[in-house]
């Protein structure tokens, strides 16, 4: 076997982003903390970390970390038939990775009913949907939703609905910008907002219209912000119609340009032997997803 | 002088995260790139990034980075005065951290009117808000707003208002964790909303009341999730009040427990020589934001 102490303190250290809180929340020290990693270093004869702020896995060190997340979902299904194997008192943790505009509208009422019948809480790390998979090949959670349909080797992926999104402005922005020249090309000049480098959304609604090449935007990495610049006039974006019903309904958002919405397919990613609590969030997931996403 | 193609490159592949897109954006190639850090590194004897994913600053790659980024805004100040300098037709663009909750609230129409004047567009960088100042410190921003109030050498800092923070749950959630218990006691059990790492707001809060000790909780690190795990009845959490005035004022979220609410003061922290353009931007920064915030 393993030695399973070392493993944990590559985690906690990776979870936890740092040594001192590692530390913290292994009960120990910090040099403690560092031993375990050394010794772990010393045993496989190359680093499992890179020693930077916060320190990163490296590819031997992700896929410890991989390991190390199926085992604790294995554990739990173990500690459900033994009980007395339960050495904690704090609820169950399942790490998610998930795109911003997921958790910011259909995610917490679809896992809400399931956290509390089973008393798990939710560890969620953001991620853009085209490149979610990547956390999940890193070991660094339990499952993902993002909008590649391909799972990895020893994972399943399930389809969950679609998000649908509209480029939309402020009234006074459309004035201001997009009123005199042809739409399309003005939409070239006028400025975007972005999520992020991942987010190739705006890029991919220019290129249906037959717009290429550069175009000034913000950089948002928050989909709260993301709609409370567009409001204030700041830009145009693409924006899920779940998050502004209302805003769009009340005419304080509108479509920049005439054309039918884009649909971002999303997916449920999950190690196929993740244990019977992700199989169960699973199943879940797929009946009540369907009530925010699009078939 | 020093060599700013290299330094160009350097700040690219930080700022894109990945030598791929530092290349899309400078219209080279990726080996030009690659060639520029790794001349840099030679020239000074040691290495200016880590090779992760994605690529990371050194110390000394902090300090040069540091240094482009106040270069940059001088040189936005010299094409202000001689326009024939400007090789480029696209926006000038300030780089800046900011905590999640700001974003997701006061700050797109405090700085909107500026923006639009002047023809700016804004790259945000999320950081939470006791640790923003390492974004400065790492050269990565021109500016940022944070929780700290004390300066880095070369910066100054101005105090822009407080965020008046609330705990708050849904009323279905108060009912079934708070109401038998001792509130206070029961605050500890019950699940809460973390938004990250660094966020000790919920800690502050508890210990506050006297509660000490670890507390189950979710990690969400979005603050329009943050809501939505509340209002969903998963956890209790402290909540900006700009940002659920109507939820607070509807019944649809409550306080958990009678007590004041707490304020989190905010600081807008800029170097000194950083050109016209962020000492204007400073300027109308202070005399807007006290619209939203608590003076």
């Amino acid at each position: 076997m393993f030695d399973y102490k070392l493993l944990a303190a590559l985690a906690a250290v990776v979870e936890q982003a740092g040594f001192d809180r590692a530390a913290q929340r292994l009960g120990l020290s910090q040099s403690a903390v560092s031993q375990r990693i050394k010794l772990l270093e010393a045993r496989l004869g190359q680093p499992v970390l890179l020693r930077a702020t916060p320190p990163k896995p490296t590819e031997v060190g992700r896929r410890l970390l991989n390991h190390v997340q199926q085992v604790r979902l294995l554990e739990r299904d173990l500690q459900a038939q033994v009980p007395q194997l339960d050495d904690s008192h704090l609820p169950e943790r399942l790490r998610i990775a998930l795109n911003s505009d997921s958790l910011a509208t259909w995610w917490a009422p679809a896992v809400a009913p399931f956290c509390a019948a089973h008393g798990v809480v939710l560890d969620h790390v953001l991620e853009d949907q085209d490149v979610g998979l990547k956390r999940m090949r890193a070991g660094e959670v339990a499952a993902c939703v993002c909008a590649v349909e391909r799972p990895l080797g020893g994972a399943r992926s399930e389809f969950l609905g679609a998000m649908r999104y509209r480029a939309l402005a402020s009234p006074a922005f459309v004035e201001r910008h997009l009123r005199d020249a042809p739409p399309a090309e003005a939409l070239l000049r006028a400025p975007a907002i972005v999520f992020g480098p991942d987010d190739q959304l705006q890029h991919r609604y220019l290129a249906s219209l037959g717009l290429e090449g550069p175009f000034s935007h913000h950089l948002c990495p928050s989909s709260e912000g993301f709609v409370r610049l567009i409001q204030s006039g700041l830009g145009w974006g693409l924006v899920p119609e779940l998050q502004v019903q209302e805003l769009y309904r009340s005419g304080a958002l509108v479509d920049v340009y005439s054309g039918p919405p884009i649909d971002v397919r999303l997916y449920w990613h999950h190690w196929r032997n993740g244990g019977e609590l992700l199989a169960e969030f699973t199943r879940q997931l797929q009946r009540s997803a369907g009530q925010w996403l699009v078939g």
